[in-house]
C-alpha cells in the first residue's frame, strides 16, 4: 500500500426521499457522487464534481469537507437540488420511483476545476455518457477510468454510451444492466461482450449475491455479506464503487491481487450502507470496523 | 480423508421429459435420488432406496451398478416410473412444469434393506416428511442425517415437516424455500429460525449464485462457477447434496473444515450437471475433472 492518490468523481448529488418497511426519510442527503465519494473518503483524498441548489443543507457540505472531500468542483446554482423520491418493498429487493425531479442537475456541465485534471483516478457516476466524455476531455493522464451507468442510457442512448466505453478501463454495473448491455442472459458471454466494447476490466454488482469481477478470462467471485439488518439499499451500488475504486488509489499496482481486494473492500462498504438509511451508517464508520469486516469476507470465504 | 463410509439416499427415480432452448429429452432418467446417488458415487460407495416400474431402462440400472451404487434398495413393481415433464425459459432460471404423473411413485412406502440399517450418512430426498421419518425409524445409529424438501412439504405438510425437522441434522433447501419455512425474507433470520426448529446445519441453494451454509452464527459462502455452457439445470440441487453428502462421508470428522470442503465438492458436481441434460454430463465425468475444478473455485473466490 502507498499514499492514496486522489479520485476523481463526477455524479448526482442529490436530496432524496425513501420510504422502507423499517422507516423513511425525507429529505435526506443522496446521489451516486455523493455515496462513492464519503465511501472512498475512507481511503484517501475525493475530489468531487457535482452540482447543488440552494437548498442544499449547510451540515452535508461540512461533513464531506471533514471527510476529506474537496468541494471546490461542486458547483452551487440557483434552484433546487436534484430529488428522487422511492418506496422499497418488503424484500427491500424491489422498489418504484415515486418522484424524479431533476433540478439544477437538468442543466449540469460538469467543469474539473484546473487542479483536478491531474486525477490518476476517475470515477464516472451514472450520468449521460455524453457528458462522462467531456469529463474524460477534461483531465490529462488517468491512470485509471472507471465507470457506472444504468438502463436509461443502454436503451436511450446506447450509440453514446459506446462511444464512452472505448475509453473506460473499468466498467461497474448492476447484473441486469449488463445483460442489457451486452444483449445476453448468460453472465459469462455478456462478459465477453463488454471487454469487446473497451473495458478490460468489468465489475457486475449482484446486491445481495455479491459481485463478480471479469479480467478476460479470469473470473473472481466475491460474495456479499450475509446482514440480518438490512435498512436502506439505496446508494449501496455508489458505495461499493467508492470502497472499490478507494482501495485501488492506495495500491502502488493495480494487478489482479489489488483488483480483487478492490472488490472485497467495495463489498465491505456496500455492506455496512444499507445497515442505515442513506449515509446514516457511513458517516458512523470506523477504520477498524472496515478492518473487522475485511477479515469477516474472508472467514465468510474461505474453505 | 478416510476410506468413505456408505451413504444411504432415498427419493425418487423418474423418466423425466425436458425441453430447453438448447435442445430438449424424452424419456431421460431424472428423479433426486438418481441425481444424488450417481453425483455421491464420485465420493464413495452409494445405497439407494426407490421404486421404478417396468419401463425403466436396464441400460441405466447398469450404469448406476457401475458406479457402485447398490441397488438392492431399488423396488422395481408393476406399473410406470415416475414421470416429470418440464419446460424451461430462455434464461433457465424460470420453468413452468408441463406434466406429474407419479405413478408407481404413489404408494411408495421406503423400505430399508437389513444390509443397510448400520448407514452413518442418510440423505432424505424430496418426499413425503412422513415418509422421511419412516427412513429414519428403520436405521439404526446414523452419524448424520442430511434432508431436502420443498414448497409442497411446506405448505401442505407443516406439521409433519417440523416433526421431521426435529430430527435432521443437516437440511439442504432451496433461498426461496427457506424463507417460506421460516417466513423470514432475511436470510440470516431465517437461517436463526430453521436452527430453532432442530437442523444445527442449513445448507442454502442459490442456484447460479451459489450455497450459504449456516452453522449457528458462523456462516459460508459459497459462490457458484460462472458457466457460459448451461444446457439444463434439471437435478442441479441433488447433484449437491450428492457432492456434499459423498465429500462428508469420506471425511474422519465433520468439522467446520470438512463442511466447507463439502459445500465447495457440491457446487463442484452441480456446475458440472448442469452441462447436459440430465444426468449425461455427470456420466462422462472423470476425478481429474472434479479436482480440477476444485482448485478453480479455490482461485475464483480467493484474495
Amino acid at each position: 500500500m502507498s499514499a492514496a492518490a486522489p479520485v476523481l468523481a463526477v455524479g448526482s448529488v442529490a436530496l432524496d426521499a425513501i420510504e422502507t418497511p423499517y422507516g423513511s426519510r425525507d429529505p435526506i442527503v443522496g446521489g451516486s457522487a455523493t455515496f462513492f465519494s464519503v465511501s472512498a473518503s475512507f481511503f484517501g483524498p475525493v475530489r468531487l464534481v457535482g452540482v447543488v441548489g440552494e437548498d442544499f443543507p449547510e451540515w452535508a457540505v461540512t461533513m464531506l469537507r471533514d471527510r476529506r472531500v474537496d468541494l471546490q468542483g461542486l458547483q452551487r446554482v440557483p434552484g433546487k437540488t436534484f430529488r428522487w423520491a422511492g418506496r422499497y418493498d418488503g424484500t427491500l429487493t424491489q422498489r418504484v420511483t415515486l418522484e424524479t425531479c431533476l433540478n439544477v442537475f437538468e442543466t449540469f456541465r460538469p467543469e474539473i476545476p484546473e487542479a483536478y485534471r491531474d486525477a490518476k483516478f476517475v470515477f464516472l457516476g451514472n450520468i449521460d455518457p455524453g457528458l462522462q466524455r467531456s469529463v474524460l476531455d477534461q483531465v490529462r493522464s488517468p491512470r485509471l477510468v472507471v465507470a457506472d451507468t444504468m438502463n436509461f442510457w443502454i436503451e436511450g442512448a446506447r450509440e453514446s454510451l459506446v462511444e464512452t466505453l472505448k475509453r473506460v478501463d473499468v466498467l461497474v454495473i448492476n447484473e441486469e444492466e449488463v445483460r442489457q448491455l451486452a444483449d445476453d442472459f448468460n453472465i459469462v458471454r455478456a462478459a465477453e461482450k463488454v471487454h469487446a466494447m473497451g473495458p478490460r476490466i468489468l465489475v457486475v454488482k449482484r446486491g445481495e449475491y455479491g459481485a463478480l469481477l471479469f479480467q478476460g478470462k479470469d473470473v473472481f467471485a466475491a460474495t456479499a455479506f450475509p446482514l440480518s439488518n438490512v435498512v436502506d439499499p439505496t446508494g449501496a451500488g455508489d458505495t461499493f464503487a467508492g470502497g472499490f475504486v478507494g482501495s485501488l488509489a492506495r495500491e502502488a499496482e493495480i494487478d489482479d491481487r489489488a483488483l480483487r481486494r478492490a472488490v472485497i473492500h467495495g463489498s465491505v462498504m456496500g455492506s455496512f450502507s444499507v445497515e442505515g438509511f442513506g449515509l446514516e451508517r457511513l458517516q458512523k464508520l470506523t477504520q477498524p470496523e472496515i478492518e473487522s469486516r475485511f477479515a469477516a469476507f474472508r472467514r465468510l470465504s474461505e474453505f
